[in-house]
């Protein structure tokens, strides 16, 4: 039977650490301790999990099954390098929970690590719905692999085993239809407004354009002119748009270059 | 009051025309007559409309109120010159569906004419929830303004009077929320579909990327690499995607510019 980490440890309480935190909590898990750069949010973190504030990193204390570092890329290795010693003998499972860093950078640290990472894009005042959203594990050890499902299980009904290699691939995709997607929307945001059209009139075509991959592959779904091959209304749009938005101009030229593609 | 046109003739049996057919029918409109280019795309449409396939343009009956003109932005010009004979003294009000096209193409041809624009993506094999679907309106005379208004109530809730000229600025933000978006999910799915992972993980992520637009600006929804300006992770995407996958590396350079701008 798999074993099922109970006790978990909290480095970082970011937006990921936030939401991880008060979503394991509320599962049952025991927080046991939680620390972070800025000591408010870690206290007020803390108070919310009914879990100790750590003030200070070397003072973590080893008796837990989990450690979450749910801090910043950059500080993966430093704050690792830190817990290395405290975690030395009790051997607990350390996992991050970055998209874009190996589990390996873990490995000079610690003998059983892996990655929890929740593939969403948190903002601290959204409630996130953890029931659909995909969570990936991976990890070194078999037993430890399988104790990451457990408790994603518990979480999601979408739990994906993968590796360094997928979710290197994962986060380009996510910063490519999320970063970039918004961007899009912001500079029609501006576009709008400078034209006195009210933006909301497009949220309707926004969610049925995210909705219709549900039903079909997005290169079926495609529509407009640059599909089309409508060269003048291009033509138009183009006009307009270098008279008045030189950037999406740019913008609107190389998507109907690579669409036609 | 407002008076209500109830006879419509629909000419165009495309994805807009039989979706606004379909959904005029529904709220109680009688429809005439259709006509298609597509001969079993008439037939089949005015037998679910209780309607009189027309084999030809030049017989359309001159008695009925309202002309909606759902055909391809090159042939709105085509179209209005043959009809312009058959409705030149019952002079019913004429409009077309075109997010591209200004109303003022309609003006040689006949004396009441204005714009119907569904604000939506329409594919014919997905159903379209029209109860909260934008419809811009617009008309050259009062009186014919406040019934289409009228018209697209009894549809939506959502009616917007729009001009020719915010019209324009509409489309062009719709191919770039529609078209661009969708292109930037296509990319993504060729990109996770070559490296075994898949694309449905990503799909909580862009809905939540489009909801977040109910709650917030895209300004301030926005996030990674780019906006922190973590140059270590946006050189490690360009590394993997120069050598993955040369288009989207383009794309990705160009948005991570126009972000940090």
């Amino acid at each position: 039977m798999t074993y099922l980490p109970k006790k978990v440890t909290l480095i970082g309480a970011g937006n990921v650490g936030f939401h991880l935190g008060k979503i394991l909590y509320e599962k049952g898990f025991q927080i046991l301790e939680v620390y972070s750069r800025t000591k408010e949010k870690a206290v007020s973190l803390a108070n919310q999990l009914d879990a100790k504030y750590l003030s200070d990193l070397s003072l973590a204390s080893s008796s837990t099954d989990l450690v979450i570092l749910a801090v910043s890329d950059d500080a993966v290795s430093t704050v690792s390098k830190i817990l290395s010693k405290t975690y030395h003998s009790s051997n607990p499972l350390i996992v991050h929970t970055s998209g874009a860093t190996s589990s390996t950078i873990l490995a000079p640290f610690f003998h059983r690590f892996g990655v929890f990472y929740p593939l969403q894009s948190f903002s601290r005042d959204k409630e996130i719905d953890f029931s659909n959203l995909p969570i990936c594990v991976h990890a070194i050890h078999e037993g430890d692999l399988q104790a990451l499902k457990t408790i994603a299980q518990k979480l999601t009904s979408k739990v994906y085993s993968i590796n360094d290699q997928q979710r290197q691939v994962l986060h380009v995709a996510a910063v490519v239809v999320n970063n970039f997607t918004n961007h899009l929307y912001h500079l029609t945001h501006q576009l709008t407004q400078a034209h006195q059209v009210p933006f909301e009139l497009l949220l309707p075509l926004i969610r049925e354009t995210a909705n219709k991959l549900e039903v079909m592959a997005p290169h079926d779904a495609q529509t407009g002119p640059a599909i089309r091959g409508d060269q003048r209304t291009i033509a138009q749009h183009l006009e307009f748009l270098e008279e008045n938005d030189p950037e999406l101009a740019k913008i609107y030229k190389i998507f109907t270059q690579s669409i036609q593609r």
